[in-house]
């Protein structure tokens, strides 16, 4: 299959598959994925001149792929077995769900997997080391015992927040920089599924196995997915399903009333409970792989079981009921916080919505709730502490939720490489440095290597709001791809290197059809990329207040844009300081939703990291930093640097016109030229603010507007 | 006619007919009005039990209605007419286009007009006055010659900002605040007319002879009302022409390309003018008394002559061109200014912008272009100066333009009458106490008693943009309905004074319909509207500042929302001082744009009028003030009073409940909870910013958050 012309391949060309494509291949095993499996390796050889069979060992093969339930297996697959089990001490099947086993014996490359769904990642591994998974020397495929490659999170999903119907204030993606959806257009779906079969490649490439098809916020459309409008989410499932990829539904709570005509949503009302288990049968009866719902509850508008005097665990394990008996979840979100705040109350806290709503409810979700909780106390800002929700409840299931769509961090307009950010924040542990990681948190017991605290039962996996559209390059920026990229390999391999993310993305996207000098290429990419997020956080708010952004869209500076609104996280800036005291001693208390050490850390003014003191405390402007310089001269400093290196990264690129295809380069210097006005009018605004403000004219002299 | 049982019937309750629905009159003259006239009485007879007769004297009559160009006339209106002529020292038909004499003799009141317009004036003169009218003793109406009633404006005309198609931001009206379009319905016309019909009788009782019936933001659908969708354009016509009010309509200025299939719309360009002069004419064989055309060009993103090197006198004159054959004229707005402005540079000055494109061009549009102007230099603040345009274009047409829908005055939701705002406006003396005021240059040398400046051959009118949508109260806040009729007023006789105009209007509305005591209505109406501008003003942007609103809907405080954007106006504020240096001396030099005295007088730091301050002037805060006070606490004081002075109001209304309809006493009891939380925050918001950027805390040591 090749994609329409004029969409770009993202880290699927067709020349990705040279090496597989140019050799002799052995497909065994049954079921759809691995049909899957053998369909890839057969277009690649229709291109390339190789050659696979499936089933049957009928001559020589350079590589091997195969299900340990295939009979008989080939001789060398079944040693490389036999050697995995006998190091591991494992029994039969034990490569796991969706794992898979990589070795090279006798000049053969052998794939194995416990299930169809783990050949098909062994294929995208093999695919990833190109003509690597077959040299001689030097060996990235090891030569005795076997690479074991499982995913550390059972699901790794997207969720779209992608309208039915356009949105009058949000269009047809909500918070989406690339365009319409690719499932939905008008109103109505797309009837040509092309871009989803061409997506649903691409995810299953960097390991991504859910997708959520529509917006957390439900609009009466959209509503109707559920039911009358089901055979719309049937139809993507069909195209997904081959990739491994299960589609999950966002509902409204309310649905027993707006759809099903009951006086009542009541979470404890026997006939919703009837309705919901009715439904979703159906769902089932019609999509047998479901995934399960996605519910935004109580939160900016949307119905929740507040309206019954109910809490979120009720309204959770109603659906959760009605999802059982299919092994369906319904991943609740925790993103509840009042936006009717009253910004001149003091006490209250945005920061502390989450934990107060949901650590006490610990315990009381059914097994297959999964409590979706954003990374950050707040909503996806530049730079956020990790949000407390994640250490305060052990019992429950949690999923980990990023935005790979860059509302806050240049929509896709900016180069912001995201991995680094999200590597902090599942590097994160805590309990301090001898606890789990938040990595772990989401992993559950059965992955990770963290320790004894915070460990449900099952993790609740990683999820990503997609940053993908209808534009030609995927997410509007093309170097916005490698986001995408990063958050699958992230939730399969939380403790990679997002340096090392970025090679295997250059080398997938860029390598294969590379113009000139492919080191000059991938020097150019780190370059720009590598730093990227430290460089906007440099030109935007500083040293963790957030939310210095324009209201509504969100894009481009306001300083007080929500300083006096009802949606809270302020900055109180007056002409002394700057800062949310969130301490216990004087401010609201957030500090104390951590456990140790960091509920000490964060609460000291003196052991608090920098990047987060204005998030934490509130101080005047020449309180020196740990870092040597005062805080209004930080704001200065890196305003100014944060400029001159989006001006290099576009340097850069301009020098590397002739390594990347020319409309590609054409499209990244437009994008570039907009995030230097961008940063620039950062840059200007934020300083002139705080020197409005403080008084304090920069050290160094230059200007400021 | 009564209107449909939902609509409130405004100032035109059927009981305002009763005087006249209960006598005898006689309606004499020809014409399309003088039957509206005729139906006018005829239907208040059948609800009162009076009659009325038309063309024969059988008879004693109470009234009289008569065209002098009717023949015979009654005894008795040749003598008031004689008298008139002789002590007036005119000849024939001399009581002017649209107006009318009133008088009373032996018994009868006698109303003369030379047209039916006038007729028809007069016919509501008489409502107004209501028993008064035919009253022996006190008299309202002379005994021995005869009051005369002429428009000062020639053209008393209000602008629509209703687009046919839902504006996806804008919605079906822009700015507009008392829902949907009474002429337009999702991309359709309004079938029924019902409420247009009864809107033409509303507006022909309080004078208003023209209406632009579609935004002057012109989109697709909206552009093809001048040609495909003319017909729509047509029915609207109908409907107002009894009522003597012309159709005009807001025309895009790429008329020729988008509609026409031109290459260009290049003003010098024979075809493009040609093009206008077929489509013009294809628009009076369709509507005869077509008024004309009105245009926004080349602001804010509308396409102009700009585009082709031409200028504005280029772009009007080529479509009074096209309408000139047939009596119609270009109404083209002077609303010109850069949106992309850099805030940066304080030398840029959007208040400058109107004179600096206009003043130029004085002398250069040809007779039947209308340069209309906003009558303020920015954009319908609650406090601006006057534009001196006004006085920059003595051989120029020029309308002033009032902004009756409330966009930076409340929304209709805050009480807020504009008549004292107006007033000041229109009796401003450019030139100085002996020179002319606007409401002389707006009525031209045909009108006023203004001396011997900035007279052009004729005005060009005064212009409203409508509060009116298709709530059941006309203007959503069934107190604004006031600023419509004021704005008719005041167009008429631009002399009045306000609270007489408020009079007229609570006499009309209320009166027949009180259910109590009738004074203290009286009384409750003017405590609360009088001075409800002054009280807006109070609570919200201080000292002539302006802009600190919300972006976007304009609704609320937002006092930096403005103050980073291209959009210009800002009020600088630092932690030293605050407001907009425009002076010759130091600033923008804006104050150079105005004749003397004002050019001296806003120049000067001492002479500058308080409430405009910081629009000329950036000032410390502790500067003092005229009247005593320094600014800052200038600003805390007016912020508390203002909310004071709302809360007053709306326990005043509270009072009244038995005085009005029990659901419009609702309604507006909802709104000032709403306008008094709306106070509240402004007041919070503003005291807060120039606390924490001042520092000063406020003298009386009331709470500041």
């Amino acid at each position: 299959m090749t994609t329409p012309d004029p969409v770009h391949p993202a880290w699927l060309p067709p020349e990705a598959f040279r090496a597989i494509g140019s050799r002799r291949t052995l497909v065994l095993g049954d079921g759809l994925l691995a049909g899957t499996v053998h369909d890839e390796v057969a277009r690649a050889c229709a291109r390339y001149g190789g050659r696979v069979r499936r089933g049957a060992e009928d001559g020589p093969h350079d590589l091997v792929l195969a299900l340990t339930t295939a009979e008989p297996l080939p001789g060398l697959a079944e040693a490389v077995l036999a050697d995995f089990r006998r190091e591991a001490g494992l029994t039969e099947r034990a490569i796991g769900a969706e794992g898979y086993l990589v070795a090279r014996r006798g000049g053969v490359t052998v794939v194995l997997a416990d299930d169809p769904a783990g050949l098909l990642y062994g294929l995208f591994h093999v695919v990833r080391l190109g003509e690597r998974a077959f040299a001689a020397e030097p060996l990235l495929v090891p030569r005795r015992g076997a690479e074991h490659h499982r995913p550390a999170m059972r699901r790794r999903m997207l969720d779209h927040w992608d309208n039915v119907d356009v949105h009058p204030v949000m269009g047809q993606v909500e918070r989406g920089y690339a365009g319409g959806s690719i499932f939905w257009h008008d109103g109505a779906p797309r009837g040509d599924l092309t871009r989803v079969r061409s997506y649903a490649r691409l995810l299953a490439a960097c390991g991504v196995n859910a997708i959520s098809v529509n917006n957390v916020n439900v609009h009466a459309t959209e509503a109707r997915l559920l039911t009358d409008r089901l055979g719309d989410v049937a139809a993507i499932a069909d195209v997904l399903r081959p990739y491994g990829i299960r589609v999950h539904l966002s509902v409204g709570f309310a649905s027993p009333v707006v759809l099903g005509g009951l006086p009542t949503a009541d979470p404890l009302d026997e006939d919703v409970r009837t309705w919901w288990a009715c439904v979703t049968q159906r769902v089932y009866d019609t999509i047998p792989n479901f995934g399960g719902y996605v519910v935004k509850a109580d939160s900016e508008g949307q119905p929740g079981p507040f309206a019954y005097g109910r809490d979120h665990a009720d309204g959770a394990n109603l659906l959760a009921e009605a999802l059982e008996p299919f092994g369906g979840v319904v991943h609740w979100r925790a993103f509840v916080y009042n936006h009717r705040q009253d910004w001149r109350d003091r006490t209250t806290d945005r920061a502390r919505a989450a934990y107060d709503h949901f650590a006490p409810l610990d315990g009381r979700f059914r097994d297959n709730v999964i409590v979706q909780v954003k990374h950050g106390p707040i909503d996806f800002q530049v730079r956020e502490p990790v949000s407390p929700v994640i250490a305060a409840m052990p019992a429950t299931r949690l999923a980990v939720e990023l935005q790979v769509t860059q509302e806050y961090t240049g929509q896709q307009r900016h180069v912001c490489y995201l991995a680094p950010m999200w590597r902090e924040v599942l590097g994160f542990r805590p309990w301090g440095p001898d606890g789990a990681a938040v990595a772990d948190v989401a992993a559950g017991a059965a992955g990770g290597d963290g320790g004894p605290h915070g460990r449900a039962p099952d993790g609740g996996g990683l999820v990503g709001v997609s940053n993908v559209g209808d534009d030609p390059y995927w997410t509007g920026h093309p170097l916005a791809q490698a986001n995408l990229y990063a958050f699958g390999r992230l939730a399969w391999a939380p403790w990679t290197d997002p340096a090392a993310i970025l090679d295997e993305w250059i080398d997938l996207t860029f390598m294969p059809v590379a113009t000139g000098d492919a080191e000059r290429l991938r020097r150019t990419l780190h370059a720009i990329m590598d730093g990227s997020w430290r460089t906007y956080e440099r030109y935007t708010a500083p040293l963790g207040v957030g939310f210095m952004v324009r209201p509504g869209h969100h894009y481009g500076p306001d300083v007080d844009g929500y300083e006096y609104t009802p949606w809270g996280t302020y900055h109180f800036a007056d002409r002394d300081g700057v800062g949310v005291d969130r301490t216990r001693a004087t401010g609201t208390g957030f500090t104390g939703q951590y456990p140790p050490p960091w509920s000490e850390v964060y609460e000291s003014l003196d052991r608090c990291p920098d990047e987060l003191l204005l998030f934490f405390h509130h101080v005047p402007y020449g309180h020196v930093l740990r870092a040597g310089s005062t805080v209004i001269q930080h704001v200065y400093d890196t305003h100014f640097d944060g400029v001159e290196q989006v001006a290099e990264a576009r340097r850069r690129w301009e020098e590397a016109a002739g390594l990347f295809d020319p409309s590609l380069h054409a499209r990244v210097k437009d994008l570039l030229d907009e995030q230097v006005r961008c940063a620039v009018e950062w840059r200007d605004q934020i300083n002139a603010y705080f020197f409005r403000k403080s008084g304090v004219p920069d050290a160094r002299g230059r200007r400021i507007p």
